[in-house]
């Protein structure tokens, strides 16, 4: 039975609650559609993230790892096209780290671009009726931070697919945010669910255009 | 038993839908606070809209009068505070009529403020962690057009509270809007069934800012 | 010579300048199109900011009355079309009071519309490459308040035209506002100018849709 | 004497000026910090763009070459951080070609980093009033593409500093796209002075944050 590694925040900013977590850990165990999904929280930290989710992947061997975050005030599920290699924190992790222009791999090559079949799932996602789009730019927080990081881990390991998915506020923290756009947590749920199936399904990603002029 | 008339309309402009009255004609019925809800679909065409409604005011002699309509583009639950004796369509009606500068009541005064508990409403809706938010203009269209209508109507009859409630497009709509806001029908329909409650129970609104500086 | 009376506000909120004041003050004078132009600094203040606008108009019998305000946050210059018998402060003013939901005039009409040819004015400015539209609101803060009791005062002398003009940042602002959009003082000025003429010169708004769909 | 070469594109969409070469084509000539600035104009149309520009480059050599381009609804002046190898164009270019997932050089790794003082220049916009930024994503378009590709030329050459920035629109185009910020050409010119004599002063760029949560 394949394995689909799936991983959530803790909460981070002033923000009691990480919508990425509470849907994430509502999908563990295995699917009827012959996988198994194992659920795995990640600290909001640098470093520590990234340990945490290379030694998940090392134990549960999936071959198909999803990481997803919080983007306070994205409208809708993006999926990230591309890391690079800074962390560049606009406020510090929960560890108090702040680091600024700093490689997330010294070394490490400027980005990896995501080995999902981005366009696919996009395209997966509007037709059942929820809001997607392809990101240009993960940001160089924590969620870039682990999207480097993995994909960084996995260059030697074409066998393993990898990237990150973005998700809104839910409702409950937009609604503390006033203006915010935000995500019913059922069709977040429902949107990963389809991500995850069109990852394992779609071997060549579709030819359809999801860029931006800037 | 107390009857709620509530009203959504037609889909307008490209839609196919309006979310407005796939929510609304949801909440038909009983309650189990011991009210019914009456639910009527508006014509998305200005004066037959106003026609529809103010019979089915006659006809069902309600205490409490809540039309609701589409805000593309918004991020939460609008109550709005006030309408405005004006219809300045930026898009013909769904008959072709796109009238510009005219008055909706000639020689009605300039504006109506809504009669619903708009402040209260608003905290119980974010207590129950739904994103809301008063809104200071219903803009000029039909929304405008019934709100405006309505309320003059019920100038003389203070016993029936009136007010207009803005909500998002749905997911199924934001798929096709790229970069647009949503919120799943489940969400609005828990909205609407607080303002409704909200607006039975609550005599004196609250004194709690939801202004805006312009 | 007619006289055209200009204000701005003082500073309100963390700003040092006030964008209105900066671009009114520069255009006192007379101007080679045969009127003067008076301008006045308006205190940030409920009731206050009336009491002076309304001896100036007194003093000065001008034929018309443009306030000008900063709306941050906003791309254009926007043309108000109306005022609500409302304030309802966010913050409070420059002397501690915050109003909730009081009126601006105890029994005064709901609403007041400008006396301006507002679409006109967008024209006008569109046509002259500076970014303009029609609002639908002027927020319920001391611009909306400064707007209400002018028309209220005005509404006897119709031979006085008047009404009221939002301003974005000026850059110097927006730059420590990061993701605000601002516009270049020079070109708030060279708008104001148009927005003037055309009130001079306009005695019957065009019939031009300046609306919006909420 | 030391040689800038600045560059800005042609109009590209439904515009009928681009604001880059507005811009750019005014600060043509020597300037009275000791240099000459040598202006070139783009075209919009992946591949030939990139030939012009490294001709450019080995005509003149220059010292610094910055290349400026049009984002639409931007509200300030970004200066890019990274510019990836992928081309994926959401609309055609000026000669009708639409590459989707393409990479811009062919094995070139997956992003280059800009080698301007980022933060120094953002620091130094700010500090004169003038709205600016660091941008992380350059999007995927002709001006990614000419981004990625100088840096991808300049990779053997250290003495050449490069990157990218883009600017809002002016506010002539602003008033035809309702709702678009803008920027005066003057404050841009002002801002496109201080980012080159930054990049041609700062030998080590300025450890402050430009970063993103997502």
């Amino acid at each position: 039975m394949k394995t689909v590694l799936l991983t959530g925040f803790e909460p981070f900013a002033e923000e009691s609650i990480n919508p990425s977590w509470e849907v994430v850990s509502s999908l563990e165990g295995p699917s009827s559609e012959g996988y198994r999904i194992v659920c795995l929280q990640l600290p909001c930290v640098f470093g520590e993230s990234l340990d945490v989710l290379l030694a998940a992947i090392t134990t549960y061997s999936p071959t198909l790892v999803i990481a997803v975050g919080q983007a306070g005030g994205r409208t809708d599920i993006s999926i990230e096209r591309v890391a690079i290699n800074v962390d560049d924190a606009r406020i510090p992790d929960n560890k108090g780290h702040q680091p600024i222009d700093q490689p997330v791999v010294a070394n490490g090559p400027a980005a990896w671009f995501s080995t999902l079949p981005i366009k696919a799932i996009v395209s997966a996602l509007q037709q059942e009726g929820i809001p997607a789009s392809i990101s240009q730019t993960a940001g160089t927080y924590v969620c870039n931070h682990v999207m480097y990081g993995l994909l960084h881990a996995l260059r030697d390991k074409p066998w393993i697919k990898g990237g990150f998915v973005h998700i809104p506020y839910i409702p409950q923290q937009a609604a503390m945010h006033p203006g915010s756009a935000s995500m019913a947590a059922e069709t977040v749920k429902q949107g990963l669910k389809i991500a995850i199936s069109t990852a394992l399904r779609v071997e060549v990603d579709e030819c359809k255009t999801g860029g931006t002029t800037h």
